[in-house]
Order: C-alpha cells, then structure tokens, then sequence
C-alpha cells in the first residue's frame, strides 16, 4: 500500500477524518475576550465548584469532552480512544478526566501544542482504520499554571512586560469515520521536531516558540509544494504578540512573506483593553480558540482551509533552574471544509 | 476498508511491523541484577558523566536511542518519528532529547506504561503507511525520580516495605515497515483504561497498578479470543511482588488461572539479594528488560509470543496532595516471532 507520508514530516490523510463535533469551555476573563460570542460555555466562578484549581482543571476538560460527545449524539461507549494532555505535572488534569470517561486513554505531552498534538495523532488513528471515533481534547487554568512553574499567586509578583496570560479553559474535538454530507475535516498534518534557539527568560516563551513555529510550517510548505497564499487562516498558537513578530520575521528571512491570513490564537484571544500584555497562552488557548471561532467560521464557509499550526514550549521547573535553555515544538494540521 | 479494531480496545495489525533494533542501558545496581549478562550497557557511574540526575536521565535516553539506530544500520535522518516520555514534570528527559535527535517528536505520558504506549502508537504509525521507521523509547533515573515523587536522597528516608526501586535504565525499539526475513514483530496492541480502586498509599505503586494490568489484559483475551495458554510469556510490568500477586489474584477471581508463563518487569529485574523489597519500578524498568532479556529470548526462538503490558501509576505530588487516589493504566502489545 502507498505511504502516506510527504516529504519528510508531513501526512497526507487519504480517508476521511471527520471532525463531527467540537465544544469550547473558558473562564469569566476569557470570555470578556475578544470571541465570547463563540464560546460554548463561560464560567462564572473560575473555581468551576472545585476545592482546587486543579480540580478545576480536570472538571474543565471534562466538561468539554461530555459535551462534545453529546453534541455528536454519541455515548461515552461508542468512543474508542481518548487523546489527551495539559501542562499540569504528570498530566494529571488528562489522567485524571480520563478515569471518569473509562475508555483507552493514550495521554499525550506537548505543552501549549496539545490541541494540534492529539489532532495529528488522532487523524491518522481514525485514517489508518484503526478507531472509528477519537476524542482529542486539552486545557489549562490560569492559577494552577502561575502556581505551578512560576509563584503562587498570593504572592502578587508584577508580571514583566513580555510574559503572556495562561487561558481559562479547554477544547475537545470528536474525529471520526462516519461518513457526512458537509463537514470539518483533516486532511494534512505535519508533525514537529524540537527547535531551540537559546532563549533561556521564562517570561518571553513566543521567542523560545516563534522558531519551532517557523521550522515547522515551511516544513510544511515544502513538502506539501503549498504556500501562505493556499490557506485562508495560517493560525499559530499561541505565540502571543511579540512571539507573532519573531515569528514573521524568521519567516520572512526564510523567504516566506505572510500576509492578512496570518494570525496567532495567543494574540487574538483577548482584547487590548484586558492588560494580558502579550496575549494569552496555555495549552487551553489554542483549544479553545480551534473549537470555537475558527470551526464555527468553517461551518459558516466564511474561511474554507486553515493551518493551525499549535506551540509548545517544552521546559519545566526544573530544567529552567539546572540552567537549561527553553526548547520548542509545534505540530500542524490542516482542517478543511468538505465539498 | 477494513478496520483494524478488535473487539473494543485491540488492534490487530494487517501489515509488517518489524523490530529491525532494540536496545537497553541501566545503572549500576541494575547491571548486577538477574539481567546482567542481557544488557548492552551498563553505567559505572550513575550520573554518567552529568552534573545532575535529571540531565543523567537524558542522558540514558538518547544513548539508547542513538545506539538503537546504528544497530539498525540507519542514521538519523532515516528515522520519521520519535515517541517517547518518562517520568519527570514535563517529560524534559524525551524532549531534550529529542532537541538533540532533530527529528519529528510526539511527546507521551503514560508513567511507567510508555514503553508499551509508545509500541502501541508507534504500530499504529508504521501498519498505517504514515512513517517508515519509528523509534519508540523510554527512561528514568532512580536518583531524579525519588527527589521528584518522594524525598531528596540527602534526608535518608526509610523506605516502606511495599516500596519499589525506580529503574536507572532506558530502552529503545525502532519499528519499521523495512521488509525482514525473520524478525520480532508486533501483531497486536491493547488500549487501555484509566482504571482506581482508591489506593493512596504512594508507597504502594504495585497495588494501585494491579487493576489495571488486569482490565487491560483481560480485555486483550476477550477482545481477541485468545488465553493465557495462547502466549510463551505474560509480562506486565512493572506491579513489583506484591502487585504481581494481587493481580494473580484479581485475574483468578475474573476466571483466569495463570500460570509458569506469567512473570512482571519489575519482580524479575533485580537479584533477591538487592533489598529493593517489591523489585524494580520506573518508566526504565519495563524498557530495559524488554529491550534486552525479552527481544534476545525471542530471537534466540526460546520464546515465540510475548503479551507485554506495561503498567503505569498517573499521580503527581499534587494530585496526592490534594488527597486523590493512584489512578493506573496499562498498555499491551504482543510481540511474535515472525516464521
């Protein structure tokens, strides 16, 4: 049988992976943002009735993932895998959310790239014949990550002018083999290797990210043979603003001149006025942004082909305090609307 | 055409995934165990030249990967894709070492199940005509993993009873569609669940892991039809003594009776002379004895099929924190030797 494989990191899907179903969940600043009108649910309490900011995590995630099937008119029974990850240590959030669905859970860690991650893999799990329907999903809290790999927020530390706003919130998509009229689907995904330029200040992840962001989708372009032109949306995430710059920048270097269907789902997810500096990020970012505002403007046809291509900067702690620079990734999908 | 799925969490694979390389390296301690003469390397030095655990950790696992790939008589620009994960926050060990590696990356998680995870995803990857050549691997470190889940060496603790040693060692496998006159392959894959009976004891790893080894096995013989007596070797890994004998337990009390061919990673990796009281744990210790013992008993023909299920215990320290039970996973994949 033909490979699938194009040029050295990208697949090109020959079935049909069907995207039947996508629900978006965010907390109370996130949906002051700029698309509050296409968030499926916003949280009054960003808490979600947890005990933990943890626990409400976990609880965000799951909401999106119940949702999504219910949404598909599916049970929990006709999922067959669930693919999964978030930014907490051991993805706990993921882990945990997996226990309550009991269905096979590979989890999956690609920090802030989780969304386009398990969009990638999940493609060629439903491609390959191999499940007929697969729940990708991912999230983040802002006040379990602030705690987590930089100070409790008790503390009240002023935040420097480079640092980004981990996003509220979670997405789940439904890939699928059922055959239908009209839908979202996946047709390339190219899957990322990790890029390291150096950068070692914690608070500016869109410059340790902008260069994965860039290797990753003119390997793209390459083996694909498209170019910017043949997208309507070429969606990073979440680089925030400066990172959105370096990014352009390097791509412009390398030859590649984006234009007007350019943007980053860290930068357009808030408004200006909400003092986020930045932008957002957080592997909830990109999740949420995909499965609300741009599958909706698919479904509307107002765009018919977008790159989404998700970041990850791939540090932790730890390896910031034995002197390590920050390494990123970024994997990218193609989600077309069928004829 | 066909799906591959059988039953509600198996895979049957319908072309060639080849083994073309594997191979194993473990510290000190592991290299006077009951494997020793099985392992390619073993470190004189735990912290192998490095100035710290976790950057030893790293260390262990791009050896083994790039070892891997010379024996396979490729270089690196041949291998598609990288999976692997480990045990630290963020699983830095695997994607720093993929920043070394420069090829394509999917981060997992699955704690001490990955190594099995990344064969089932890897199987997928190659059966489905996505990539040519898959190298699947996983570490830990004893040193890195005791200062992260429980105490700093430099305090002492006593270890309880039910304890297991965390594994310095990593494995890596490379599969590929690579045609081979004779070779081990894998022919199966079980997905599992995330699956808690309510342990909190994080020094009982073996109990919260044994109902997962055993939904996932038991799964595996429904969904295929086969039995115990189908396969030369049952291996899970790594429930240590004690989580070996509750899972007899609990796999005798669901009708299944095993017997002389069932065995755990992490009950047969150490000497009964070593004090590491329940035996070996670890994302390392099922890498390292399938990567040497069970690759080299299967090629020697002293073995002909081996169902390997890793086991994986999906806590963090906050999760136990904050008072919530080990949920476990366990992954299968059956290993044969092609005729």
């Amino acid at each position: 049988m033909a490979s699938k494989k194009c040029g050295k990191q990208t697949i090109k899907f020959t079935n049909p992976v069907n995207i039947i179903s996508s629900y978006s969940i965010v907390g109370e600043k996130e949906g002051q943002g700029n698309f509050k009108e296409y968030y499926d649910y916003i949280l009054k309490d960003d808490k979600f009735g947890e005990k933990t900011f943890e626990h409400a995590e976990r609880k965000l995630i799951e909401h999106s993932i119940v949702h999504a099937i219910e949404r598909a008119h599916l049970n929990i029974d006709d999922i067959d895998l669930m693919l999964a990850g978030d930014l907490l240590n051991q993805i706990t959030s993921s882990s945990f959310t997996a226990r309550q669905l009991k269905t096979s859970f590979v989890g999956l860690y690609g920090a802030c790239s989780t969304m386009a991650e398990s969009l990638a893999v999940g493609a060629c799990m439903i491609d390959g014949n191999f499940f007929n329907n697969v729940v990708c999903a991912t999230g983040s809290h802002f006040s379990s990550a602030e705690r987590q790999y930089r100070f409790p927020l008790e503390l009240g530390n002023q935040r420097p002018p480079t640092s980004q706003w981990t996003v509220t919130g979670a997405g789940c998509t439904i890939l699928s083999n059922r055959s239908m009229r009209k839908c979202n689907q996946i047709t390339m995904a190219t899957f990322g290797k990790v890029t390291d330029y150096g950068i070692t200040d914690v608070n500016n992840m869109g410059a340790a990210m902008a260069p994965a962001a860039c290797d990753t989708i003119i390997a793209h372009f390459e083996d694909t043979k498209t170019t910017p032109d043949d997208y309507d949306l070429i969606l990073t995430g979440d680089l925030g603003k400066l990172g959105s710059e370096l990014f352009m920048d390097l791509m412009e270097h390398n030859g590649y001149k984006l234009g007007k269907n350019y943007n980053d789902c860290g930068q357009m997810i808030f408004d200006n006025n909400q003092k986020t500096y930045q932008g957002g990020s957080g592997a909830g970012c990109s999740a949420a942004v995909i499965n609300s505002y741009v599958m909706k403007k698919l479904e509307k046809g107002e765009i018919k082909s977008v790159l989404f291509a998700a970041t990850g900067a791939l540090l932790s702690s730890t390896s910031s305090q034995q002197g390590d620079s920050i390494p990123g990734i970024c994997h990218a999908v193609v989600i077309k609307r069928s004829e």
